[in-house]
């Protein structure tokens, strides 16, 4: 018989986000699910871990509870190596992060909280998923990519990945009989045009809000972007060795030692 | 004549960071340099950017400054976005961050809040580099490095670098006669073993500190590991397209769409 494979569940969203919600729903169907989530959203944290203050971690369900849920004060990095290393007394077989409320793709896998508990798990050398589904709405209709996340997830239990690399899935805002199917893609070129939104407070003293658009600087037909645009949920492997390997031999040539 | 480059000079560890101030009168010799950084330490925070609240950013030099130097509220890779399109009228030539207090070498590069700004100025499509000195003590003898510092700057210059890549300069802890030179390198696979510290509140409530032990997985002698470790300086070109390539064509094997 097989042994049920450990699902560590986290996210970025903060542990009442319905995405997670979903996320823990489908991860039953498959495995023992375990959750440590951030107990306030920590969206943009990218991959921050806190190392100048003190991390809180309590468990918020019942003892008789089906599913053990751990709310921490931290990042989602934070989340993952508090599970892996304070909570848990074996290596998960499985960690999946999200279902994030809104866009992981292109560039923005960079600012990502979601990803970043996803690549924190493939340090720890956990096979590890991000999901997102390309809409901000808090009460987004999740329920539309279930199966599909089950699909991503149970591919990952039977096939493993290799070391240094996990996965970025994204979803478009679509109904579940209008998703044309999974693609594997690599990451878009882009970037965002910021504009920052320039105010004023009460006392006077001007501030800012962050703003701006998402330009696609990539018209790969084989991009995540592209996918998302034309129906498809794309699944880009992503690594955290970050060596621009082609460009070592370039550089072997600089003058660095004159 | 030669236009003099405009430097973007950032960092994590804050505008009061001794390793700021070296890396501003290293950039000085170069061209003409404005700072903007945070007001606060930023370490650990990974490419964390400020959405969920707001950004100040105070001008901290007198107007008759040499240097115009800015404080920002939000984190480095907020600090060059800020920057970029609120308070500079140009695109700067070169942007460097550092000079970080402790190593960012192996996966620590996924961490750093130093790399984040290179990484947010490469994504800007901005020559950058971020740089580290392996000596976390806030009074630390950047003087030792101060001319390597200048020839790896001076080289990004004169060289430029393609569009995706920045670079991850790190230095030993070593006087500056005992520095065997710079050496292009690769990112050492490595990662953390966490111990988290658990101790309780004068209320009886358990809170964490996150520490551990850095622990190198890799053998091989053209890492950043091993060039810190016998006397080099480390140079690692650093991509922000986090797509495994090699795994796609395996990936593609994989019963997604069944």
């Amino acid at each position: 018989m097989h042994k049920k494979p450990l699902i560590l569940v986290t996210n970025d969203d903060g542990i009442t986000a319905p995405g997670l919600r979903t996320l823990i729903n489908a991860m039953k169907t498959l495995g023992d699910v375990i959750v440590v989530a951030p107990d306030s959203p920590q969206s943009g944290m990218g991959h921050a871990i806190t190392v100048n203050s003190t991390l809180h971690c309590d468990k918020v369900s019942k003892d008789d509870a089906e599913i053990l849920e751990y709310s921490c004060s931290g990042t989602p990095a934070d989340c993952v190596k508090l599970a892996v290393h304070e909570i848990l007394d074996q290596k998960p077989d499985l960690c999946v992060s999200g279902i994030n409320h809104g866009s992981n793709s292109s560039i923005n896998v960079i600012y990502s909280g979601t990803m970043s508990a996803a690549i924190e798990a493939g340090i720890e050398g956990i096979p590890a998923v991000g999901f997102s589904l390309l809409d901000f709405d808090w009460d987004a209709d999740f329920s539309q990519i279930e199966s599909f996340v089950k699909t991503i997830a149970s591919n990952v239990i039977e096939n493993g990945l290799p070391n240094g690399v996990v996965l970025n899935a994204n979803f478009p805002k679509l109904k579940k009989e209008d998703i044309k199917g999974i693609k594997v893609c690599r990451q878009a070129k882009g970037n965002w045009v910021e504009e920052f939104d320039k105010r004023k407070s009460p006392m006077g003293k001007e501030y800012y809000w962050l703003s701006g658009e998402f330009t696609n600087l990539d018209k790969g037909e084989d991009t995540d972007i592209w996918a998302l645009e034309n129906g498809y949920i794309s699944v880009v492997p992503c690594q955290f060795d970050l060596t621009a390997h082609h460009f070592i031999q370039h550089l072997n040539t600089w003058q660095l030692n004159d």
